[in-house]
């Protein structure tokens, strides 16, 4: 059942067979990954993953949100605590609550990227159930100890071309200096500008002054580039003295989680509000409009340095008190809620929208802006793009729908192609194959009805899987 | 037409096989009802149903309200003028007025759900319209006289386990008292908890100080529970006495209309308005709010008694101000309008979201928040679950859509099942049918498209269509 | 490929076959155009169109916004610009420019009209692309200067039985006195009441006192009517004679393209801002509501005189400033933002929403409101239609999502029918021929699932395409 060959596929044999067809056009292509979370030490220090349930399970927020839906608790799933207090220890343990569980992700995303990978990458054919949770740790903690899948290994048996990590600026660049020292294999770096290995330039957690830490995190920017932060002025110096520094690390492209997609043109207010902050003065309204402000001064140097910028608004950080008290941040406590991006991005789009050395790459998880404003901004504005569907909205139905709201509008190359956004390396060739299924079977539909042909139709498809995400994301050299 | 056995069922061969064998599998399930507004004197009294026009149209709201559209008036219709000036008496005329425009719900629920009561339960096999209409009067007329069309005889027949009416605290549960006085039938009472007929407890005229009666109301439950009603302490007193008698009653659920998903924790606050509201110094701010704080009351008592708490915000009542004023409230002069649920509900959810003795029931209008809200609160807090798409959106498309954007992020168990929420009694069946075929439907896909085994769609399919319910509602017993 | 018989009809063949039957009831029928932006003077003067980039690139903004979305500027497409700096005057280089970028409009409603307008009105019936380029620019130039493609005869081929244009209270209606002046044709005059071609009234820039010339339009208003506008009774008995010659020239409608739905029954307040513009002391929220004011004001004029109001609100205008600069007003710079109905329309429907002398046809770019309040709208109050799916929501999916949205509340007979709405004269068919395959294609699914039967699906196919636009828009004498 897990790996049919047409799963995924339309029923009907008509648009079954176009979806079959297209979709071999795009199997032998490497996966192109532009955005995602995984450490770059996975691949820097090349040590074997620790076992199934830390591999799969702890990490993974899609899998333990839904275990608690349904009653189960961090601690019962090994998810360190904030105040360091135990939680389970026994990876077998909570392999066997998880397992248990199983028929939770019946439909999920989850489970159709759980099931490629314990086939396609560990060789189990089985279902996991209750009854076969044993079989599975210890196949899967057998082959965790191979050469075969130490993480080098896996990244080209998975044959990615590059995959793109995120990193704050204030983290430490060291990883991407330790790969870009590795030898290249058959041509290619693992690490700097063209290597296999990117940064990406994410500075939320130092234009969120609310975020805790944020002065030292703003102090700490100044030791790292040796520029005084101490001023606006000063703070913008230095972060492009660090994207400077980013590029060198073969970045891109930057990317900003703010709560939402306002922006606001307006350096001296800026100004005034960073001021304000550092002295602990500004009050609510002004800490929550700074990123606003902050989004423009980073388009500003985007024109300049070339880095294409990613933008992921919507998600109401930390909903979950409990969650959020109990075992911090990302741990699957975050819920969406509307957004706005006409009125909000006006101001940017005011400024650069129609600039060529721009590039803004937009992501929602508010399918109500698909048809009504990202279509129309990215077919109107040659700036923009209309980014993957985004997280919860990253399933079957969800890109079906995004492209069903999209393409009548901004059409296919106004979007910049599938990233997989993710945190689970295992996983990246899953995510990519329910992509490039899922675009098969759309455009499937497309020359079913006589909409395109099959030869537009198979063209679209390698561009989708391909040619744009490395076109748009600045990946081609 | 009406009655083809693949009605609902996709259309090509494939997967329509698949929905066919799924549905098979619930087709003998009994069916769960654990909310709707049936009157319970229907089965306390058992008494005939009265003519045709009087029990399918006068009162059906998704009949009267598409007339209207259409020109028609209340008056023509029957429906009881709130001046008591006369409308329509004759039942047969109002049934030809309806059936010479019966084109007119071509495509809708209401026609799936009249055709199949017409065949299924009153034997009429031939389609409805101006020519017919005096035949299927005559022919319903005849068949409601006789005593297997007799409420009781009804609700045996059609299977029904469990059927939940709705009372305000201030409602008499004397029906119900009566039903839980009659004898058991094959080992079922009919009343009280445990029984065939179950009550629930919606409190919506008492936490609205700006409905007309408010006042009275609140004195009211004073007598009827004996406690003082006068302090707020006292309200919430008399409301957690008058939730004792519904759980004696049988209740297992609250239900909750307020306008909007608002919710606020501070019962000094909520106090402070219950008392200005009952000295009418209540300003509109507070007025609306009111309710919000008492959604966070009834929560903290449903920690306590076990209720679950059903949420139906959305409708923008009496929106239409000729129908309100000249046939009063219910007449189908309600219109939805956009709602939030993340941001609305996290007081609530930092009160009680992962407290296991609580469990809440998010319904809606908008489906705009299906995927982006009410995916992720219910496959992120235990509390929280998914009510089956309502009113407006109980319907195929309706439900179809819900299945689609639910799924891939809350799964199937975090949904509640289906509820037919209906006044219409003899529609129940004719609803579970629908509701039945569209899960099936849509789990045949997921079978089809290999992203589910037939055998996991077939429980799948038997949960939804009778174990959730019956657990999420708190009716396993 | 671009003309199949079968395109954009279902996969599977059940389904097709009943399309394609469906459809077959419709291929006859004239076409009906009650809503639409083409110059009437193209029929009053009947000289050939000119080149073929002036035809169909340079003034259609779904072509011109597509090639600025990949950094193509107006000049380069023989936009005018609005300080009349040259822009590209070569009609080939502008032809070639959009033939070497075709492939970006797959999968776009405007490949689907070009295509079937290329093959079906101009006979070429190859793929456009840079090679063809200048085969098409030839063949097209060729068959412009022919009598066969002269406006008229055009009209003629095109089946077209009644042409809305649209014009405003200030514009002249000489045009369409030059048709009603032009003998009839087989019974059917050219222009006035009844005519082939008529006008709509859109009084947009006289209630939009932010609009640059407001003051110099409500005067030129005075010199048209003779009715002096200097007080706001004035500006009303002015409209109202305007509205008389409309009327006179054919009129059935009038038009609103107001920013939002937002209506407000308040003569006096009106009165008071109407003087306050006029003297430039209105302040920003009195020139935004103005026309909310209004709105309700042409409603009452609606209810007197007969004119079907049409709304079309959503659209941010003139979005995108550098082109609003550059190149002025309606090139392709206006994108949708959230729109709400149900709260916004109360006060007019409050005041005539049951009013059978009133008829109000809706639309929206904010499809979020097709389900949640539209469809309760029009199903529940007799003078409102939900209008057909408007501007980037005319497409192929955009039409589905409406009727599937739409029909489960609201019916097909709440519904207006289809309207082009396109200042492209040549797309006319084409445009018609998509919504009745889509409606067609739609009809079939709910054939093949049981839920209508074929004859009755007939009837609705034949009412959307030719009767409903025909009754709601007045057009049946």
């Amino acid at each position: 059942m897990s790996l049919h060959p047409d799963r995924l596929f339309p029923a009907d044999d008509r648009t079954r067979a176009i979806a079959r067809e297209l979709h071999r056009r795009t199997t032998g292509l490497p996966l192109v990954s532009p955005h995602g979370h995984v450490d770059p030490r996975l691949m820097s220090r090349n040590e074997p993953f620790p076992d199934p349930a830390r591999l799969f399970v702890v990490p993974d927020h899609y899998l333990t949100r839904m275990l608690y839906s349904q009653g189960y608790t961090p601690d019962q799933l090994g998810v360190p605590s904030a105040d360091g207090s135990p939680s389970e220890a026994d990876g077998r343990a909570i392999w066997r609550r998880f397992a248990e569980n199983y028929h939770l992700f019946r439909g999920t995303p989850s489970r159709l990227w759980l099931d490629y990978t314990f086939a396609e990458v560990f060789g189990i054919y089985k279902p996991l159930s209750g009854e076969t949770a044993d079989d599975f740790y210890d196949h899967l903690s057998a082959r965790l100890t191979e050469p075969d899948y130490l993480p080098r290994a896996l990244f080209d048996k998975f044959n990615i071309e590059v995959l793109a990590t995120t990193e704050s600026p204030v983290d430490s660049l060291d990883p991407h200096a330790e790969l870009e020292a590795m030898p290249a294999e058959n041509g290619r770096k693992w690490g700097g500008p063209g290597g296999k290995v990117v940064t990406t330039f994410r500075p939320d957690n130092l234009v969120e002054p609310g975020w805790p830490g944020w002065k030292e995190r703003v102090e700490r920017l100044a030791e790292i580039t040796g520029v005084d932060t101490s001023t606006f002025d000063g703070f913008l110096s230095a972060l492009r003295a660090r994207r400077r520094d980013f590029i060198a690390a073969g970045a891109t492209c930057s990317d900003h989680g703010n709560r939402t997609a306002g922006t606001l043109d307006d350096p001296k207010k800026a100004a005034e509000i960073f001021h304000k902050a550092l002295n602990g003065e500004a009050d609510e309204t002004e800490i929550l409009q700074f990123p606003a402000y902050m989004l423009v001064e980073f388009a500003r140097m985007s024109v300049e340095d070339g880095l294409v910028m990613q933008l992921h608004p919507g998600s109401d950080r930390n909903h979950n008190k409990w969650l959020y008290e109990g075992w911090g941040r990302d741990v699957g406590g975050d819920i969406p809620s509307s957004n706005e991006y006409t009125l909000e991005l006006k101001p940017l789009l005011d400024a650069f929208g129609n600039d060529p050395r721009f590039r803004l790459v937009v992501y929602t998880l508010d399918e109500t802006s698909f048809s009504r404003e990202i279509a129309p901004l990215a077919g109107g504005y040659s700036a923009v793009f209309a980014g993957a569907p985004w997280w919860f909205l990253d399933s079957p139905e969800g890109m079906m729908r995004f492209r069903e709201a999209i393409h009548e509008t901004a059409g296919f190359y106004n979007t910049a192609g599938f990233v997989d956004d993710t945190r689970a390396f295992c996983s990246i060739p899953a995510r990519h194959d329910v992509a490039r299924r899922i675009d098969a079977a759309f455009l499937a539909r497309l020359v079913a009805e006589h909409r395109m042909t099959e030869d537009e139709a198979g063209e679209v498809a390698v561009d989708l899987a391909y040619n744009l995400p490395r076109r748009i994301y600045g990946l081609e050299k």
